[in-house]
């Protein structure tokens, strides 16, 4: 079963918008067990998109679409496709009312070009739209093939994915995928993949790694009759792997949404543990990223930001002098940052940081990259040194990873490692 | 002139990767006057790739691929351009040394394999990649056609592309293009297309829309004989363009690296003044995105991250009795917190915002969405009062952004208004 994705739009041409959904539908389908050989975008350009189409249906099963469903003469998304097909767009009447009621409820002025987005053609599986005004549609293309109309606007087309097109596509493969994710703090992808090479390689279930900044993640999927013996097929898989790589799994999820911070606030949740940050070069990104995750309210009281050294005794209490004897980038001032925080707002739990972010500002003993993590709790401090490299931005975002896990770590009761 | 990109890499397919190279190199072909009809993501498949080749030879003058120069026998990029091209890869003596000068770099072991990273067809122009261990290309392709090689990662692909093609793409196309970049904050795309509509379909100079949260850059272009004929020709409509939209343009640029932040910097720089941030529903993300900025450390003292409510107390005084009046979410706190803030760290100018970022937590008279800033100087305080929409993360971005224009224009000297 091959899918491929066809973008249409002249502002992904011109480099005004990044084409997330490209990515957002070769990971679902992939994780659906569908191979995807080509992603193309093309403008609004009806004999260049008539040209894609017709490639497309030529050397693939699934044509999905995205963008080019809204009311003007440049939306031709629906049209080409139909005149590729042979087929003649009809107002479709449950496509209306959607449209309509849309209209209504976003208060909107409904103009007759609007009707267009109603209209598809005879024999299309109209997929109402609650997140926007233009309905999608699954579209037969002959010999068993599908063309799948999605709209534009990621905050519409990905949960019209997962609510509308994966179950469709679930039951036009036949098969039940279960899937673990698997998510590596603390081991680069190269050395993750040596230890599971042999792994990655067997068939069923299937192996595959997503890195970011920092952070590897595996996705484990099984081809299953159901979803228990789905499961059956993960778990000797799943206690390889944490044979294999031990200490650095933080979360294994039912799903791809996991991330440090998560784990972090359910770790502090679970223990009703408070926390605090003291941050330097991250300049308050420790504490943003830590309330992006709902619920956090209940973990952090707040965090301070002292960014100019002087800014470290006035909110902090770091003694001048031990600034000047260590430099402020060191371990004594990590420590006394965590301490200070710590107490000032009577939590369990201090994570501090302070560092050379670059690109300028580094010194032989202390080059750019170098950066101290200070932990305190109710009972000890002490500090972490790092050795990061890269831009300014990777080694702010790098410290924020390192210190989300340091604090999962110690609230979890295990010892962080210098590195 | 057209342009066409194609980007090899199962890792695209699969989703493991964001395609950011189609979007940078689209928005820089651009901005040069090369048209792009197609981007097209294939894997590391020959004769898939090999198709693709012959298909955008076809119907574009240049064919920039990014990745699959590596040293892996994934790595097909170079074989299968040489293949359709009908010729040999061959060792290049000056592209062999820069590979070994860059292992020994990197204190890197080299294989027998990376010598394939030296091997490019024999009419090539080689680029030197300062940034990684494998050489480019520009290579011939016949009837005045050229295929360029672009290393994969981002931080290779960006610098090189500017440094070492743009200059051979400008003496390619023979034409002199001159842009100025447009930054405008607090009017929405519909109403700036509104108001230059008839501006955008001139024929010389140019004026493309780019739009991101909150925000739409216009960039204008001048194509000319010379540099100074084409800034005469931007003139005109940048008066025009000011005239039009006023107040709301908050920067006006050489390139497209301007923000926000950059000019929020600029404007207490230039001023000697200080500044520190008080923050509730964004969690740190206001002074966050400040260290972005390089030299904030000079107008950055600090800031405070209150998010519970009994932090805004113990950090910054707010009475208790206060909060329970008025609410945490109101424009009293939002005084108090910036007003708090300010005298803390002895700084001159002191930016709050309090606000309901949802999911959860909005009320009838507070529904989710309602912010206030506060801002105080040495002179006075006042709250601004902002009713977003969006999701979780949308709210804090706008939020974030309506407190850096609030803080530009209070140093800039002019009134913030109600939104």
């Amino acid at each position: 079963m091959v899918a491929e994705i066809l973008c249409v739009g002249t502002e992904l041409l011109m480099g005004q918008v990044l084409n997330t959904n490209a990515q957002f539908l070769s990971r679902r389908l992939s994780a659906l067990g569908i191979s995807v050989y080509h992603q193309t975008v093309v403008g609004d350009n009806e004999q260049r998109l008539e040209e894609a189409y017709r490639q497309a249906l030529g050397r693939s099963d699934i044509v999905i679409t995205s963008g080019g469903l809204g009311p003007t003469v440049d939306d031709i998304t629906k049209r080409a496709a139909a005149r590729v097909l042979g087929k003649e767009l009809v107002l479709r009447p449950e496509a209306d009312r959607m449209v309509r009621e849309r209209f209504l409820q976003y208060h909107k002025q409904m103009t007759e070009n609007n009707r267009s987005q109603a209209m598809f053609t005879g024999d299309s599986q109209v997929l109402l739209n609650p997140y926007g005004t233009a309905p999608a549609a699954i579209v037969p293309a002959g010999e068993g093939k599908v063309i799948i109309h999605l709209p534009g606007p990621p905050r519409e087309l990905e949960p019209l994915f997962v609510e509308a097109v994966e179950p469709y596509l679930r039951a036009y493969t036949g098969s039940v995928l279960v899937s673990r994710y698997i998510r590596i703090f603390g081991m680069g992808e190269a050395e993750v993949d040596m230890r599971l090479h042999d792994l990655e390689e067997r068939g069923n279930p299937t192996l595959s790694p997503y890195c970011s900044t920092g952070e590897v993640m595996l996705r484990a999927t099984a081809a299953a009759a159901d979803e228990k013996e789905g499961l059956e097929l993960l778990k000797p898989l799943l206690v390889e792997i944490r044979k294999r790589l031990g200490d650095v799994i933080y979360e294994i999820g039912e799903d791809d949404s996991g991330s440090l911070e998560k784990t972090c606030i359910d770790a502090f949740m679970k223990r009703h543990m408070t926390v605090t940050t003291a941050e330097s070069l991250t300049g308050g990104l420790i504490a943003a990223t830590l309330v992006e995750v709902p619920g956090a309210s209940n973990v952090l009281r707040g965090g301070y930001v002292t960014y100019q050294s002087e800014a470290k005794t006035m909110m902090l209490g770091v003694p001048s002098d031990l600034i000047e004897r260590c430099g402020v980038v060191s371990a004594e001032v990590a420590v006394s940052m965590a301490e200070g925080a710590r107490k000032k707002l009577d939590v369990d739990m201090a994570v501090s940081a302070t560092g050379v972010a670059g690109p300028g500002g580094g010194t032989e003993e202390c080059p750019v990259g170098t950066v101290f993590l200070g932990i305190a709790d109710r009972e000890k401090s002490y500090a972490v040194a790092l050795h990061l490299s890269g831009t300014r931005e990777r080694i702010r975002t790098l410290t924020v990873k390192h210190a989300l896990h340091a604090l999962i770590r110690e609230a979890e009761g295990r010892a962080v490692q210098n590195t």
